[in-house]
């Protein structure tokens, strides 16, 4: 028995994404029967994807519809799910701003983050469109700022929202490291927010594993650092770092965790290849972002191969096991109640507890056919509470408070408070040439100074030194 | 009429501080007849302070009695009301400190907090000792740190608590500046935390004042930062940097705010010249700190020099006017129901909205026979809750959880999260140095690194450059 859906895809343009949950919906008989709308505002990657989409389905002989559309409005028409992967903010954009940083002494952009603005706009379009078109939907939010925007959505709009992730499965990462070979015998929490979660459970097969975690850290730790060579720029959840945050926070950090934070991992090249793996000292580098790039491209140009050759088989180039991703197993819990635990992001109301009703917290839920329901986790230990999370909240209030009112000094702020800020004005200089930079006609536009405001932009003039 | 009372006072050698508060009680008739007992371990201080005291009553005719002793036990003794001035902090031990951390780079200290601790400790020794003694006495608590400590008291003792600071006067020096001469025609509020208050409102007969400080500045403001000579060190009511945190956050910040957070004003010497007056660049500097405690040691010296010659008029001496200082008038409000407002400490319970209940914030509060009434105040605004109070509480949270745990790591954190430190290796040389320094055996005792944290004593070993 199946219940057929239609479920809308924006920005499916992201080729892997896209067919991994083309593979997915093929391989659950319940949803069969599906409407899958593709959506992107670049219609040669749309039409790459909805061409492999469908040709792969056909081969696999899955009983599946698509259509694709660069317009928003026609996909989100009589949908029943919507998933949004779309980034207003392109990776060269993103260099750009990080090379012009790096003039002003930041090493690779310094982590600020006025690229999530765009982002959060694009978010408010979407759940706009859907109150109009198809208030009932549910809405899975797959792209960043999964937190921040997720929170956002959640205060403003009416739309049923649930963010996702794939950052929790470096739980699997430690367990594969520890030797744990039948994964279905790992029970775990890592709950927090989005890119900032941490393991309070580590069971293996019903025993507690941190202590296993503790012998390797003892026995191979050193070793492992001084000699592992990294496959993928994101390996680091065993890495010296996350070793090193889990000796300073008391909770081994999960994902995504480790990329954020404690600043003093991320200064220069030399200092992040000392915390993170060879050879390229973790993914926020001058090395990896360009080879992570890359591969993204390489990926497209394989696809791009695969659309102009129809004698190839699809299910050979892409296999046909199930990803891990779990928007479709959502779905299929959702629509058919087949029940299950998932790692999602969705505002808190008490199952975090410390953490505001109305901050959205990434912790695992039973998800069926009554909806997503979280569950209410053993707290976090006050020390992280109060370094880590907290923190990060108010971080969070603070940028959808400038999203909202357009203060320009808000954004400023985040300049001077940046660890690799030095002095006024550095700050300044490197915060003004950033508005001013191509492609942030629209951010400059929003955030505006405020009157009195050109007090701030006077830069500070010390005596000369004797 | 009057009510006697035994007013005891902790830290009675602060000279200044405890003949204004005799002065104040000199001169408040309605507390005629009281006992005041004077407590400091440092005996000879509390002898001059003893009769100094004694000497000034009886020069006003007025009808108090006196006592001085080292034991706290004694001094708290059927008390009614205990003054907590007492530091256990030298400024000699913080000197030390302070020089240590310039060898490392740290401008003046770089505003590490380490010292609070031992003050901590102290403050929770006298609830302990009052809890035993005279446990339905007010401490009204006027040394530092007062907003961490009134936190930490209140959350775990059954004392009444008011702490008290001078930072609001800051008001009237604005009003000062502006002209306005009969200050009792100014309302004002400007609630917070202490050190971290905000002008929220600020009428001079009825009308709101913000606009004549706005027209000061256009105005008067350049030409005020470039000529104007302090007389205190702690005259930055009206500095550049304050109008600049005006600009920058909205509000007015009062009295010490401008001294903590936005660690741009203070990072070198000619910068902090820039933004606060000469010739010191405000209180916390290498120039202002050695003449702001000589000029104590001076008033000491006078004082002594009055002890031992009785001929002079002490009337002459100090004036026979009343303080600013808030506890004696409190006092009175609460023993004779002579009703006042005034600026308090005490737990939040939803005076200032967005501030959790059991933290102590600083609010206006009607006082009398029946208590200390904090009046719920309109909320700060959302950028203020957000940059500069709330990140203050999730700070306070941190130092009472190490302070309770006695968690080493979270002293390291302060010192990595510092804004002076650059590197993960410089943190870790001054925070050593530091937790051996002389006088911090006890400091060090009490804070331990927990098990497996060694790794976090291993410095950074990067490549050499090639």
């Amino acid at each position: 028995m199946s219940t057929p859906i239609k479920l809308t895809v924006i920005g499916a343009g992201s080729a892997q994404f896209s067919l991994g949950l083309v593979k997915d919906i093929c391989l659950t008989e319940s949803l069969s029967g599906s409407l899958i709308s593709f959506m992107d505002i670049d219609p040669d990657r749309l039409d790459m994807i909805h061409k492999l989409g469908a040709r792969y389905a056909n081969e696999l002989g899955a009983d599946l519809r698509f259509e694709s559309t660069t317009d928003r409005h026609d996909a989100l028409q009589d949908a029943d799910f919507v998933i949004n992967t779309a980034s207003a903010s392109s990776h060269q954009k993103q260099r750009d701003g990080r090379e012009l940083m790096e003039k002003y002494g930041y090493y690779h952009g310094g982590r600020m983050r006025q690229s999530n603005f765009v982002n959060l706009d694009l978010m408010l379009g979407v759940t706009g469109d859907m109150e109009e078109i198809c208030p009932d939907a549910w809405l899975i939010q797959s792209g960043n700022p999964v937190y921040q925007g997720c929170t956002l959505m959640t205060r403003t709009s009416s739309i049923k929202v649930c963010g996702l992730c794939h950052g929790h499965y470096g739980v699997h990462q430690i367990a594969r490291t520890l030797g744990f070979t039948d994964l279905e015998d790992l029970t775990w929490q890592a709950p927090g927010l989005n890119h900032n979660i941490w393991l309070t459970h580590f069971y293996y097969k019903g025993e507690d594993a941190y202590p296993i975690l503790e012998k390797w850290i003892a026995e191979e730790g050193e070793n492992y650092w001084e000699t592992h060579v990294a496959e993928r720029t994101h390996d680091i959840q065993m890495s010296r770092g996350t070793i090193h945050m889990y000796r300073m926070f008391g909770l081994m950090p999960i994902g995504d965790t480790p990329r954020r934070g404690a600043w003093w991992y991320h200064t220069d090249i030399d200092t992040k290849k000392w915390w993170f793996p060879q050879p390229w000292g973790g993914p926020d580098t001058h090395l990896a972002r360009p080879y992570f790039v890359e591969n993204l491209e390489k990926r497209v140009a394989q696809m791009t191969k695969l659309t102009s050759d129809p004698s190839t088989s699809l299910i050979e180039a892409f296999g046909s096991e199930k990803t891990h991703e779990q928007q479709v197993p959502i779905i299929d819990g959702l629509v058919n109640d087949n029940e299950g635990q998932f790692q999602v992001n969705v505002p808190n109301h008490g199952a975090l507890a410390g953490v505001p009703d109305d901050v959205v917290v990434e912790v695992p839920a039973i998800v069926n056919r009554s909806g997503i329901h979280p569950i209410r986790v053993d707290p976090l230990p006050r020390k992280v509470l109060y370094t880590q999370i907290m923190p990060e909240v108010l971080e969070m209030e603070r940028e959808l408070l400038a999203f909202e009112t357009g203060d320009r000094s808000l954004l400023f702020l985040d300049a001077l408070e940046c660890e690799q800020t030095h002095s006024y004005n550095q700050a300044l200089s490197v915060f003004e040439e950033l508005m001013e930079m191509g492609g942030n006609e629209k951010l400059s536009e929003h955030f505006m100074w405020g009157p009195g405001q050109e007090m701030l932009r006077q830069p500070v003039r010390t005596k000369e030194p004797a």
